[in-house]
């Protein structure tokens, strides 16, 4: 599969950088119910180190993984798909190839 | 100060001992609640991730803080007492001249 060498149209880069946008904010809000239901059931220094290591590899995992680059983002919503982050319909708009590539990854990984 | 060839007693041991024990219960239980705090008004990425700056901080501060070598004990207690996590009051049954050192050592710091 020769993403990298998909083409991306300006309207396919801006919907491509909503659907980040939805996405990110969407694992981010459900990032911060699970913080605040850990933090309020704290009480130990292992909890609170629990949840120190649960940031660190969350944070370590976000990071790496909203990879704008257009070569990676047929991936990137994949996993986001996968993930249930996105749905495909938060894509439409993108041609179909890169939709049908994106629906078979989701499906592969 | 000749810190490092103080001797400890048995008796001395244990009341540093359970000293430690006493401020580390009490700083963690401090910690806990600021991060209760913190984590109850998260709202962006930005307040998730100074929340997890904020807890690699104190542990790192943490782990290095609470030093049990007998060479060190009496600047971790200068450290605790001038802090608020220790008074002078728990370290009683030291003998007077550690008392003392502590003491000095939490004007000086």
């Amino acid at each position: 599969m020769q993403t990298s060498e998909l083409q991306w149209t300006a309207q396919e880069q801006s919907i491509a950088k909503a659907a980040f946008g939805k996405a990110y904010k969407r694992e981010i809000e459900a990032l911060v119910q699970v913080v605040r239901d850990q933090a309020s059931s704290l009480s130990s220094t292992d909890d609170i180190w629990r949840l120190h290591d649960f940031l660190s590899a969350r944070r370590h995992e976000l990071d790496g993984k909203y990879d704008e680059r257009e070569s990676a983002l047929i991936f990137v919503f994949a996993d986001l798909v996968k993930e249930g982050w996105l749905s495909l319909d938060d894509l439409q708009g993108l041609d179909a190839s890169k939709l049908s590539k994106i629906s078979a990854l989701t499906r592969m990984m």
